[in-house]
């Protein structure tokens, strides 16, 4: 009667786990996740081979799952993101099949509308109850909201939660329920606190990057959208958060009330929140404790699910509801194209996550960057891949001025009249070279190591072998 | 863009409804329900004919549907209850097809399972948001919990939420998620609070009920689950809430801690709850406005939906954790059948709701009743109607002895050993034939207007035209 497995090996078995299916992971325990890789030892150890792993993001805790790809127990990759670590090691060819890479809102939508088929999913979870009623919120692994995992949850075949805090039943204050879990099994631990909490979470001290996001709070001002019922996404860099902090001044000078801000958290938001510049946060994952705590006691402070926050097959999503959505890259070219998948060596390094999905959502989506990172251009030609088509971006905000895209006139007549540098985005491609010298093309091998899955289910590209 | 319609019929039009379809509600707005009136009068009106409804209950308020019984308009139904007016109409054959009877786990199940099929679901909102997000716990309307409803929005075709208090874009504590919503339609009143609140959470008054109450407290404490992580379900019957104040006085004066109450909820399970008695109170349905108000308040007391609460093909349910239930009846037969769907004179006046399914998954299950009502016999040779098949309930508790099921020679035991006055139930069955004479067989016809389909799907009885 009970779903309390001894072991992870007990509950494996009896998941049925064979050669050749697909198992899931969240990524909410981000680099200090234990969950993977111990499932993924105990699989090798039980000899099963050939599985695809559906994992919202990989990080560069995973590293071990470099050697169950050169074993042959992973063969597959479906994935958000994967971090610079395992990332250099795909790009070299350590992988079987290429990894298929999609969006936080289209590997919900994929899942859901069967797509991807996951066999087994296994559920980090950092307090659940003994009929796997699991949560986030509470634990010593604690990480906040579980949005990623809702929909492993509700369409694997089977559903194994895995806890380092394991409570009396019920769990009241559940976000998966117990109606989807299979079994449970009972862990030391299931990650490192430290590293469950992003360390990327600070504002940046960078003057060139102040700088720019002093400018991009500008644009948004001049566009006119910072007013009541602003709604706002920005990501958890150093860079991005300086343009949070300089809106949240403006809102607050201006006394404006804004409607909601989306995404990962951060402290940063909850301050923004707790201000009242925002009427409620919803919450797909939280990058700090910050953000943890809030989820936990502030009713304005809600979990959504990866479909809630960006499916493009959910009946509406609050990515289609966004204002304003800043974003960065490592590459974005003369047709205004984002490449967060690889760098400039053409080596992965991260994923679209929902990159690709806010910018299709939000009513402007800015692309953050500065012309060069390390003697290299990041205003290019031609990105190496295409992660977001450059279509969805509306302005490319840099040091040397702000590049509209010519789909936005509006836009840009709106920035000219605020007296913005409006520039040509070609102009910031020239300075970049005339700083760095053109980019050197990196030199590809003809396999293919990744293929970059639009949030519509369509191959938007493909990366090949460094 | 936007979900909203401006009227019902042109969310009903958008919704693609025609002929032979079936359309869903729910009851949580109970007799009050202003809305499958409304929704079935723009149908009518639309011309739209033959149409089958999915209802998670009937009650009086819902008269009106008898004539599109008639007309045509309605021609079946499903439903896991029918209150004694609408009752009375399908037991003289009003409607074509037998009605589908379902029990509140069988009916999330059918429907997860795609045994039942929604083409629309018409989910009443108390509170609503533009894209869809609604709740029960707040609004003019409110009704608490929204338990029934979950299964229809996640499962239907297409989805139209009908709401009196449309508020802004985001509502943060939303119970069901605009991901399943394709249309939002804004009325004055989804219905009449007086209405929504039932009338039947009172305790009673009736000395032989008060007796049959302290009866059934007695049964419970000798059966030894009275203890810590106790869980508890009663009905908002008169006599069920004795039955919970007398277990209440019993926990608090044993300074017993409860782990948690299920299923629908009064102000006197708050009560149980606010005292400590219970560490959580699991919420399907709210029968009053302190249990509403307990819901919207305190995290202690949380909303689950019905698959949750008690579906047989849901991994887990809370029904199967329980301890104790105590139920009621309009009949029960000396082999422990339980009818709760019609009464003595054979029309339909009720259904099972949760009674077989909590009956089944409980550790202890009660039936109390008296030995008759109004000159009719409780006790009888066969009931007219099997709801809850007899393996299913341990005890029948009357003011004249407690009869044990032969399957349970343990707590008869215990019982006996407890000094309770233990008797044969078909000495009970005779006792109340003493008391009215041998009960009167109603009249049948040959045609079935109703099937009793068990929680597993089974065929369980047929209920015949009076």
């Amino acid at each position: 009667m009970s779903k309390l497995a001894a072991s992870l090996k007990v509950a494996i078995e009896a998941s049925g786990l064979r050669n050749g299916m697909c198992i899931s992971f969240h990524h909410h325990l981000r680099s200090g996740d234990f969950v993977l890789n111990m499932v993924m030892d105990a699989v090798s150890e039980m000899g099963i081979r050939d599985l695809t792993i559906n994992a919202s993001s990989i990080h560069d805790g995973h590293k071990p799952l470099v050697e169950h790809m050169k074993s042959g127990v992973v063969t597959g990759l479906e994935t958000n993101y994967i971090g610079p670590v395992v990332g250099r090691a795909v790009s070299q060819g350590v992988l079987k099949n290429p990894v298929i890479f999609r969006t936080h809102g289209g590997r919900a939508s994929a899942i859901e509308t069967g797509t991807s088929k996951i066999d087994v999913a296994f559920i980090a979870a950092p307090t659940a109850d003994i009929q796997g009623n699991c949560t986030g919120k509470t634990g010593k692994s604690a990480c906040g909201s579980l949005g990623y995992a809702f929909v492993d949850a509700m369409c694997a075949g089977k559903v194994v939660v895995i806890t380092d805090n394991l409570v009396e039943y019920p769990l009241a204050d559940y976000s998966i329920s117990e109606v989807y879990v299979d079994c449970v099994v009972e862990v030391d631990s299931i990650g490192d606190p430290q590293g469950i909490v992003s360390g990327t979470t600070r504002i940046t001290r960078d003057p060139i990057a102040l700088r720019i996001a002093d400018m991009a709070a500008r644009v948004i001002e001049a566009s006119g959208l910072l007013k009541n019922e602003f709604s706002f996404q920005t990501g958890a860099g150093g860079a991005s958060l300086a343009v949070g902090q300089n809106i949240k001044e403006r809102m607050l000078k201006k006394k404006i009330k804004g409607s909601f801000a989306l995404g990962g958290t951060t402290g940063y938001l909850v301050d923004m929140l707790e201000a009242g510049c925002f009427e409620t946060i919803l919450d797909v994952q939280c990058f700090d404790l910050k953000a943890v705590e809030s989820l936990r006691g502030n009713p304005k402070h809600v979990e959504i699910t990866a479909s809630h926050y960006a499916s493009p097959t959910a009946k509406s999503s609050a990515a289609e509801m966004l204002d304003v959505v800043v974003l960065g890259g490592t590459q974005i070219d003369v047709s205004f194209n984002v490449n967060v998948h690889t760098d400039s060596n053409g080596y992965i390094i991260g994923g679209s996550g929902g990159h690709s999905d806010v910018a299709a959502g939000a009513k402007l989506a800015l692309v953050i960057a500065p012309l060069s990172r390390a003697r290299l251009s990041i205003v290019v030609d031609q990105v190496l891949n295409i992660s977001t088509p450059g279509r969805c971006v509306d302005a490319l905000v840099t040091q040397c001025g702000i590049a509209v895209n010519p789909l936005q006139p509006e836009l840009r007549h709106k920035l000219l009249e605020a007296g913005l540098p409006v520039v040509e985005i070609e102009d910031l491609r020239k300075m970049a070279e005339e700083l760095n010298g053109v980019p050197h093309t990196p030199m590809f091998k003809d396999r293919v190591v990744g293929k970059i899955i639009y949030r519509d289910g369509t191959l938007l590209d493909e990366i090949f072998q460094v």
